[in-house]
């Protein structure tokens, strides 16, 4: 039998559990109908606003899936078929946000950026200016490359060209302050499992005003009848029954949030970038380096570094599970090259660096990071 | 703060959460790419294959969904657009299935039999003879009206007419031995919370290997991109990266599971009818009778009542959920005159109707009801 050790998870999600959500897993079953399961739903909602900044017109909810479902949910309902489309993509999950929209029928354009570099603002203003977008997606933080994409900008531009926007938030709300309604964005997801620290399983949404006029406009039923918003409407807020929710996850998925708040999400940010900081400068004194080259460019939840000559990638981060950190290496053409280390709310712990830190120290025989990190972190925080 | 009291949850799903699942949700995090993940998964594929009795070229594995993510990924993944579908609908559930066909696009024909009663053979076989269908769909138990419908017969039907055949599972499977292939059953799902009494948020799904051939013999695109076969396969088969998994309730699906076939699904069957059968006549003693009117019609897990005529359902409901006891009311045309009572996996326990006749006995002010109910119990188990 598996004995399930503690492991110290520092993987670009799924994250260690927020201690309250940990605990909140374990409460007494309720059905998916229960007023007790429909008051937390209803914070739930209440707290979504807050962390994507919605105004009251907005609608949030979890969906009863993973991030992904999160990504299809939107182009499902906000796209019918022959719809345009314009999608930014610079790693795997804006290419999964092209082959989802296609698959579901839609007339998709992508604008690219090279791996390692963040979509360039004026070929979105030229894909604009050349064709009329019903949508278009970009996805704010690339975990698969650490990218940092101008996704406020990108909202703002193509809102001005009167697209609806969608913007994959996984790696970014829950750590940083949101402002969706303000950013003029119509459509937002996160996986619960991120930022939030919280078990994975859910997927934290929101839909703007327009987003809802769009739906409701449809000429089509959504093929989606899953995550089709009309259903999560009578659910979530009208509380008729729909489909079954995973009861658990929304217990721990509340906890977790609220904790989010009450740290409040300028002080989450601040954590990851000094945190982040740290880690990168103690990591530099044995010859790593920044994947993503322009400091603007680079996610704060997801430091990609590139490895000095001297380390093997896979017996390394084999020797590190033995010491049971976890951490993740490069996708596709940076396999072999990068290591991506998850800053996203309970790994953006000094504690959590500091068991990295010890076990990086024994496995490569070297001394200092600890010291490295701690006196960068000594100087950020001061 | 919500108090979160254990209740008894009477209720056609979820149920009580067996003891080995609700200890295997507080297991430690782990990555979703994790090997011990992986060992738990193979492990579930391997389970799942003896509860639905599959042959080893099908294809077992959790979606991460609840139970209509279940039904909606099958007819995903073996319909195209205009493909002909035949669905026997007899309850909301069957209707569904008609809604998610129609909205992927599929030539829907549809079967009906009254509420309360089982869809007839002759009508499945009046319209195999009428056209041609790529798949022929049926609810095994109508959960929202407690109806058994002949799922076995209407498979090795339309299988004689070269139709694929997806079977709702959702009430039966893990509370009797299944035998899919020897069935002719091409597509079979369940939810995590019905009889096996796992948390809700994953679907246990079965793949024949005709419905992967089917699959692989598509001229587009599965339009769902999270529940895809293919991408499915990757991951549970092949461990390459799809979405990332709920792996808590991997966890608990796992130790619930492994409690049932250890059990032993004769075993549970057995004591599915026996404490049905028990509840059953300690409600006739004060004026209750079945709602479905053949015995052989009657879904084990779902017994369905028709109230007597001096009970109140909604009065009475509430003064039951004072004493904590959860039960289930109609839905639709059968609002106000029926309850459901659940027998899935731990509801299906003497000990649970005592408690709900404990506290029936108060709300009604009568007495009697656990001596009859123990009284059955003890002829129908000598």
């Amino acid at each position: 039998m598996t004995q399930y050790l503690e492991q110290v998870l520092l993987t670009p999600g799924p994250t260690p559990i927020e201690p309250h959500a940990q605990k909140a897993l374990g409460f007494a079953m309720r059905g998916h109908m229960d007023p007790e399961v429909f008051a937390v739903n209803a914070r739930v909602q209440a707290n979504l606003r807050t962390l994507y900044g919605t105004d009251a017109n907005a609608f949030t909810c979890l969906l009863a899936g993973t991030g992904s479902l999160g990504m299809e949910a939107g182009f499902a309902n906000l796209l019918e078929p022959q719809d345009k489309v314009l999608i930014c993509a610079n790693g795997s999950f804006g290419y999964r946000m092209a082959e989802m929209s296609e698959r579901l029928g839609a007339n998709v354009t992508v604008v690219k950026a090279p791996i390692g570099q963040a979509i360039q603002l004026e070929d979105v203003k030229t894909a604009l200016e050349a064709d009329a977008f019903k949508l278009v997606a970009v996805v704010h933080g690339e975990t698969s490359t650490g990218v940092l994409n101008p996704a406020i900008e990108v909202a703002q531009l193509a809102k001005s060209y009167g697209s609806l926007v969608t913007v994959d938030a996984v790696t970014t709300a829950g750590m940083m302050p949101y402002h969706m309604t303000e950013w003029g964005i119509d459509y937002a997801y996160t996986g619960s499992q991120k930022c939030l620290s919280a078990p994975p399983g859910v997927a934290p949404v929101a839909f703007s005003s327009s987003a809802i006029k769009a739906v409701e406009n449809r000429t089509s039923k959504v093929p989606l009848w899953y995550a089709d918003l009309e259903g999560l409407q009578a659910y979530w807020d009208r509380r008729e029954y729909h489909h079954t929710v995973p009861v658990q996850l929304h217990y721990a998925l509340d906890a977790a949030l609220t904790a989010a708040l009450e740290e409040g999400l300028p002080t989450r940010a601040k954590r990851v970038q000094e945190v982040g900081g740290a880690a990168l400068a103690a990591l530099e004194t044995i010859g790593f380096t920044a994947f993503v080259e322009r400091p603007e460019h680079r996610l704060p939840t997801v430091l990609a570094v590139r490895l000095p000559e001297y380390i093997q990638d896979v017996p390394v981060r084999s020797s590190l599970r033995e010491h049971n950190v976890i951490i993740t290496g490069g996708l596709g053409e940076t396999a072999g090259k990068i290591w991506r280390l998850g800053l996203m709310g309970e790994s953006a712990r000094p504690a959590i660096y500091h068991k990295f830190f010890a076990a990086l120290e024994k496995v490569l025989n070297v001394k200092g990071l600890i010291t490295a990190f701690d006196q960068q972190l000594g100087v950020s925080t001061r």
